[in-house]
């Protein structure tokens, strides 16, 4: 767990983006993952942080790595942030697929009927994070405008 | 390994679909995939055999157990030789997306383009067998049929 290595805190408590509805999404993913309860006295700022990769952040981290089921769990509560708030934008079942190899590739599909909505190939998975809060939910706003505007454009697929 | 615990092989050297295109591909792809040259000495037909059960063979593997390498490189080598034959249906690269767990569930996905041409989870898949080379050769033809008409179907999805 990279979280041990980083003494100081980039995730304010205040920070706004805590408010946006992605970034809360991915604390109920994170949560739900969290099965030996480490999180549950950790406030979401700190369950956040080390998604957070600063430039001194991305230096400790090794170039080459397997990624840990921690990093694992970040990269799916991501994934399935986004498509629940594609489900909320298309009203359609979304389903991730995430497949992550153990030494740190992977694929990324997010399907909605028999549509794929999102795919995308991982690579580095051990350094799976965001320059900040900022960015981490303007990245997956990204993902679901364009992942709801091909639901919305091939809507007879993603129906089926 | 099941194959130890066959002591008599059920395909036969003449068995005449051996010449059929989607078992040529599976025994393509098979070979493709034996790393340590196992099958190298082997005939078509013994690569084959470990994938048809019988009633008595299916006895002998139990309920419940974990699927080893061997039986989940024989599903990698059905479901690409599928994916290979879609290709030569459709003229589209086709992309099969195969997950398993080491608990034997997992999940098939087919993709062209942006289209998914075929899903699928799999379940005991330490159990992973045919009961003759020709239900194998006739269930993965269905399939193959099945995700071209669909591909055609909903070409412009397909092509993305």
């Amino acid at each position: 767990m990279y979280e041990e290595e980083f003494e100081q805190a980039v995730v304010q408590e205040d920070d706004k983006f805590l408010q946006d509805p992605i970034i809360r999404q991915m604390v109920i993913q994170l949560r739900a993952m969290d099965g030996y309860g480490t999180y549950d006295t950790w406030s979401d700022a700190r369950v956040l942080d080390p998604l957070i990769l600063t430039k001194a952040r991305r230096k400790a981290i090794p170039v080459i790595g397997d990624p840990d089921e921690t990093v694992i769990s970040r990269i799916k509560a991501f994934y399935n942030a986004i498509s629940q708030l594609i489900e909320r934008e298309t009203g359609l079942l979304v389903v991730p697929v995430i497949n992550i190899t153990h030494e740190g590739f992977g694929r990324v599909l997010i399907v909605v009927g028999k549509l794929v909505a999102f795919d995308k190939i991982l690579r580095d998975v051990h350094r799976f994070g965001f320059d900040s809060l900022e960015v981490l939910a303007g990245d997956a706003q990204k993902i679901v405008q364009k992942a709801a505007a091909l639901v919305n454009e091939h809507r007879v697929v993603a129906e089926l």
